[in-house]
């Protein structure tokens, strides 16, 4: 505890993942006092055709 | 906000997609009274190996 | 299935919440040929003080 | 209802996963009172360059 | 690993709970060949004016 | 996009909740080059009742 969740489009790099989830559990482990080895980080990512705002998925633009 | 997650089996085809992400739009936008602009919808695809009802999966029916 | 779940900041009437989940369910239902009785809706309600953009939760604006 | 997901990582065997999904039906069913035709499971499975414990993935170690 | 969520009604004792907890995480450990010590469980309940199928809340029946 | 979400047990402060979101998007937005105007962020609190490891709910231990 915490878990977390980030969820983007697909595409970022090795490097980009790799500093995302270190950097995210230095902010989380900060901010709210709890240990890092007990934060957890989940990367979900999703494709431009299964994502859409205002009515209209990014791979339709 | 708000934001729809749909979660389905794999197999739809692009234009069902297409449709699901405007038509979704206009539902939630119309009766709860959101700009569609604030209305973000993601798709979640799952495979018949990864769902089951009843204790069994859809790929072992 | 499918299942859908409409994640917004709390505050609706039950009115509306009754119509977003007719509505969105007949949307996905027309949309990805599925018997309406095969779709399930959660609603997932937040409050302002759990929920920011731009690094700035909505309580706090 | 009840609604069950099981995240983890991938990797294991068709035969692992159908007994997965046919056991925790048993458990959930039994323990909640709920009949297990009631009782739905899905599985999402992660790579190990999308979870991090720590603030390491688990494709760095 | 692996991270279990049970999304179910309101309405459950504390001891349906627990035990839910408990089976859960062995059928788990036992299927996918996890320690337990690994195995973590989430309950998420949701109110009946949340939760509706083809189209109508539990709330509204 | 992204969009992160934060679950962990209640009872941090509103100092806390605030700081949290500010410094994720902060960390999100540097590693993976996106505007913080597009990072969102979702606080998700669970009781110790509706959390468990190793088959124990934390209101249990």
């Amino acid at each position: 505890m915490p878990y977390v969740t980030v969820k983007m489009l697909e595409g970022r790099t090795e490097e980009q993942k790799r500093a995302l989830v270190k950097e995210v559990t230095e902010a989380v482990s900060r901010t709210v006092n709890a240990p890092p080895e007990n934060v957890t980080v989940f990367i979900e990512e999703m494709s431009k055709n299964h994502y859409g705002v205002a009515g209209v998925r990014f791979s339709d633009k």
